[in-house]
């Protein structure tokens, strides 16, 4: 057997932040949410998930590492995927006998992220959507990306929508078998390639309330959520998809804002509850609708996931007034700052307070932008 | 004119913390609510307002003096108070021709509390209370205290709760001129006299995320808000009422918990978010689930007004591992503990890191139990 027989497939896949917001599943199995999400696929320049799928009959299991530390490769979420992925290949190869047999081979997928573990961000669907792509593509498999994403939502929910670029919806359909629940494009980026985000990373050092509970808590015990998902969240994502497609960042911001808060205001709703956001994620959000006072329309609008960073969206005609004034308030010195032509400008009045928050609780940041979907790639990492 | 012709009642009148909560108005001339609430009065030993209501022909025009402080008495919500308790005299005089006119005469109000207001208290339902016990007395009106609660519930919502000790509802009521708006008790002090309560009051040092918004932005903007008001408070103040009746502190703390968790969840669903909480609000919710979780049942329950000060409940035989463990980690040497009899001691496992939060942003205590409704003295203050 010769050694050239290892067959190769590396691809980049971007991390997603949403902005109508994916919380709580209705079948924890398949990974079938309780209500539709929408996001916005960031930069893989700046953050992203390069992932190297190989397989050659001399690999004796599967395997998987990330950044360079091996990976529980038997979880029911990674297994579904690997399954899913292996039926679609066994079924090409089965109308065309001339195709090697990937099918039957071990799998060694090889991760690394371009931003460090630490700061706290949402790497599982990235990580969820390389590993998808990178293997579809080492399988050489037709299947559409629509498809693709309901494979990678067995994976981690959220991966689903890293599978496109720009602004993305994940429905989460109907079928019991959740084969409806599946991420679609509503947007590419160059729909509107001006939105950008600043991610404002908080100090590791920060104090944390840490919770043991997730989302199934949320739905086993907030009285507010089931209103959360059956009633808000819907004409949230028509307003949503309705203010991208018309670029009307006004309602994109002021959407984006209100549900960040309905979200978090039923992980608080939980029993015991659930908290995300400490004092200098508020702090954060206090700036932003400071500088939203203060130039009489909505500049920017700040979202949290499941952790305390904060993300702020904005047009990069706003990247001054935005950016320049979280610069001044954060501080030059800290990193993410460099080479991104922010100037630091002077905050508006009143910020003395929260502004001396953010300086001391922000220990980094990330300016970045939409951006597009997963990218093949001819680097391999093995 | 003789300078005896003053005429003098005095009252005292006790704070109320609820655990059922009240926000929002569906009438904010009235203070009508948009929800029942419930609330244990806490013990006048501790916190009380001490108010003199006197009045005199000599008296050129009414006034109104706070710990020394001349306050306005023209408010629409003092003027409505004042308004009807002199409609009341004035029937009385009408009825009882010998009665002095005292309903003609200008009156002299004069209030001190025995706490420090700088502690965040909320002292304008004691405040209130105490203002109109006192003029009723003053007056001398036959009126029960259910119905004054409708007279000091149009000063202060929450004040209407005040006019009465131990367990106290304040129905939402159903007539549009609040007629049925007030407040009534649910059981005496003596029903359940071993309630215990611990105010942790935050160090005024401790940074705060002032919000300008209040509840009548909750009204406007939270979805979730009216689903609390109509759904979720009516199941809880009848499970509330039944906790109390039976003396059934598990239920009691269950629900107080999840109610203060719902309220500041539809704070922080307003738009834009209210925030009363700070992180070492969060970190007393901590220590409150690790003692219920190491006891094996539910020995405290916390709860939060729209401040960032912590009131836990508890029964008087489990005071040394609630308020004991909560020494321990406040630190002996804060103001507050000094005479009440509580030994310090190691708290469970686990809270270091909300320990220390909770020793750097907890300033003073306050250990009072439940107590009696507005007392009658003799001691004027002018």
């Amino acid at each position: 057997m010769a050694d050239e027989e290892v067959y190769r497939a590396s691809t980049y896949a971007p991390v997603n932040i949403a902005v109508v917001k994916y919380w709580g599943k209705r079948d924890t199995t398949l990974n079938l949410p309780t209500n539709s999400s929408l996001s916005v696929t960031l930069s893989q320049d700046d953050l992203r998930t390069h992932t190297t799928a190989s397989c050659s009959p001399t690999f004796t299991a599967d395997s998987l590492t990330l950044n360079g530390n091996p990976q529980d490769i038997t979880t029911p979420r990674t297994q579904a995927c690997l399954r899913e992925l292996r039926a679609l290949r066994h079924a090409l190869e089965t109308s065309n006998p001339s195709l090697p047999k990937l099918s039957t081979m071990s799998l060694r997928l090889t991760s690394a992220n371009n931003f460090p573990t630490a700061a706290g961000l949402a790497s599982s669907a990235a990580g969820f959507a390389a590993l998808v792509r990178a293997i579809a593509d080492l399988y050489a498999l037709p299947t559409p990306p629509e498809d693709l994403s309901r494979i990678a939502r067995q994976g981690s929910g959220s991966a689903c929508r890293s599978l496109f670029g720009g602004y993305v919806a994940w429905n989460t359909g109907t079928s019991p078998d959740g084969s409806d629940s599946l991420a679609h494009l509503i947007a590419p980026a160059s729909h509107w390639p001006d939105m950008r985000a600043l991610l404002l990373i908080t100090n590791p050092s920060q104090k944390a309330i840490s919770s043991t509970a997730g989302m199934q808590q949320t739905v086993a015990t907030s009285p507010l959520f089931p209103h959360r998902a059956a009633e808000i969240v819907p004409p949230r994502m028509r307003a949503m998809e309705k203010a991208i497609l018309s670029r009307d960042f006004d309602s994109f911001a002021t959407l984006t804002m209100k549900e960040s808060n309905n979200f978090h205001a039923c992980c608080a709703d939980t029993h015991p509850p659930i908290f995300y956001m400490n004092d200098t994620s508020r702090a954060c959000i206090r700036v932003c609708e400071a500088l939203n006072v203060a130039a009489g329309r909505a500049v920017c609008a700040y979202t949290f996931d499941a952790g305390p960073n904060c993300v702020v969206y904005y047009l990069q005609a706003d990247e001054q007034v935005v950016a320049g004034s979280f610069k001044g308030l954060v501080g030059e010195g800290k990193e993410g700052w460099e080479g991104k032509g922010v100037e630091a400008r002077a905050a508006p009045q009143g910020l003395e307070t929260v502004g001396e928050m953010v300086r001391q609780g922000v220990g980094r940041v990330i300016l970045t932008g939409v951006g597009d979907g997963p990218r093949r790639t001819e680097q391999h990492l093995c």
